[in-house]
């Protein structure tokens, strides 16, 4: 069987590869938890692998903070660069495309088809620009949900995601508890920190300090780039540890001379940061990204002082969580924290510290350990 | 004996508590590092206390990246706020201006009345801005050692600093070893890093995004204020430990009710960042930003491949190192390292390792633990 044809235009599809690029249009009014309705929201997936009869085999991938499209690097027409988990999606892979049909959907608030600011306000005619709703993590599981109920899919074997894609995988546990089986959270602590609150808003202050930002409109006109160029580089400072960075740069510079003693970029980090800027300016949508963050700083699984484990009492399926012990946004303590809220609530939860020297950003950049667990996971 | 009294004018001073506020015009040109020579460079110091007839009771005491005047907060006309060390330096203090001559100069390339990018170049006419020389931490040594001179010091008691400070401290025990008997140097490592020289590349592309910056020439008109908060804010966020914004700030919001789903500032620490941002811009100047970032960027001890411990077989004299547990930019393990290369110079070191949630500025916000170590050298 394959993936389910969506009904509106723009799809793009190899059924012999079983690749499906779409958007589906939400018929049902998706309430937010601001209080404010989204109509007609589309959501924008990738999908892999085919549908077996009884709609049982699909699992749900939810990315990291920006969604980077293609997930996995085959080939359709559209993709123009490798997939942001190639070495975990595919035929043979950790989630393997001939046994599972992986859906990949873009996040809501997001600028990758799915709907968010650099859309169209129907109302208006206008982009929403910051006019759109701000949405949290919960509102894009919701939003998921509702995707899954058009495709026909009530139950995934497994819900899977990093980073912001595994904030939401706790929701999922949370809200959604019966439509899972498995769940796979990656860097994902029960909620979001005041580092992460300060680094949000920094990071948007260098938004907002780009004069062409102008309030959020700027669609039709000279975009941001220089803020988000910024915003990337102080990102990278972050994703990165200090013994990355050191490792892999040192003092190293470009030219084996004296010293410049100038200001243009002459160390070979400094080099890195300027390709990090450029790559972003262009790529990424400013306000996106001010909706991307501002849905983590809300994240709080147990706001309104609930019990952590209380959260899930719901929850009957596995649940993997995966930390790994250079994140430290992410600590892992925090995360075994998570893990024994899981086994409190009767979960069967498995908690696995990993190494990398690639920290909150391992999954994405070092993907084999994690990728073995999720196979590991998946198998049982 | 009081004070030297500088030659020029501008000088402040109170004969009875004992404190000057004053510049010096340097005669002898200053050689830097880059090739460029400085003619007429003026330094801008505080002196506390009062230097003993055989002016051997002289401290120098140096501040971190931005000089933040005065040290102490003993009130002169112009004194605005508290000192930036007023917990160590004073009567009966760790460094007692009752015994002790206390001099601390503001950086050369800074923008505290020291000759920087702001000063006016006498070919000119007009401020250096971007066209002052890079100036690097050696030559801010070696700029102080001209102002000893010029005060008729030949020899300190003590030299002490953190941060930038406490990297000149090495650079005198490296190039002015006769010139200090005892070297006090708090969370300061032989050499920058590669986390560094990002961090603070990011930075100065803060104030590069900021239209107003243009170029560096902004005397005159209005400054980058946008520019300077963001570099502050995103400064904060490094200065300050994840745990130490957890423990202070939390989640906790303004308001006790429902979150209100909106970009405004509503988490403490959004607004503890505001708070930051607006208190930089206006008071530290983005050109002197630009150029004392660069001179650590430049900062390496054994540069030129020498053996560390190669580097400081001149000095004779004693060495306080102090790091703190919690200060990842500039860790321990580096400072041992540091302290291990003394050793085998064959110099008398002593490296305490302090616990504090202030990380890097510890030695500013928590100041009792190293100002008990630094009373303590300085009586032995």
């Amino acid at each position: 069987m394959s993936a389910p044809r969506p009904r509106d235009t723009g799809t793009e599809m190899d059924d012999t590869l079983g690749i499906v690029r779409a958007s589906v249009t939400l018929e049902a009014p998706l309430a937010l938890e601001c209080g404010r309705t989204l109509r007609g929201a589309e959501i924008a997936y990738e999908s892999y692998g085919r549908l077996d009869a009884r709609r049982a085999t699909a699992v749900l991938v939810l990315h990291g903070l920006t969604a980077d499209r293609p997930a996995a690097g085959a080939r359709l027409p559209s993709t123009v660069r490798p997939g942001w988990w190639d070495a975990v999606i595919g035929p043979g892979k950790a989630i393997d495309t001939d046994r599972w049909f992986v859906l990949v959907p873009a996040a809501l608030g997001g600028a990758d088809g799915t709907t968010g600011p650099a859309s169209v306000d129907p109302e208006t005619g206008r982009p929403w620009a910051m006019r759109f709703p701000v949405v949290t993590i919960a509102d894009m599981a919701n939003a998921n949900a509702a995707l899954a109920d058009t495709l026909g899919i009530h139950r995934f074997a497994a819900v899977v995601g990093g980073c912001r894609g595994g904030f939401q995988v706790l929701e999922w546990m949370a809200r959604h508890p019966e439509r899972l089986e498995r769940a796979i959270a990656i860097g994902a602590t029960a909620r979001t920190s005041a580092h992460n609150l300060g680094l949000w808003s920094v990071m948007r202050q260098a938004i907002r300090t780009d004069p062409r930002w102008n309030g959020g409109d700027y669609y039709g006109a000279a975009a941001p780039d220089a803020g988000v160029a910024l915003l990337a580089m102080f990102g990278a400072m972050f994703w990165m540890s200090r013994e990355t960075l050191e490792a892999r740069f040192g003092l190293a510079r470009a030219d084996a001379g004296p010293p410049s003693y100038g200001f243009a970029p002459e160390f070979a980090v400094e080099h890195f940061l300027e390709r990090v800027g450029k790559g972003a300016a262009g790529k990424l949508d400013a306000n996106a990204l001010m909706y991307l963050t501002r849905a983590i700083d809300y994240f709080d699984l147990a706001r309104g002082g609930a019990a952590l484990s209380d959260v899930f009492r719901g929850y009957g399926g596995r649940a993997l969580l995966v930390s790994y012990a250079s994140d430290w946004r992410y600590p892992p303590a925090e995360i075994a924290a998570l893990a024994a809220a899981l086994g409190e609530a009767g979960v069967a939860a498995r908690h696995e510290t990993l190494s990398s020297a690639f920290g909150h950003g391992a999954f994405l950049f070092d993907p084999a350990s994690v990728g073995a667990l999720i196979a590991e996971t998946l198998a049982a």
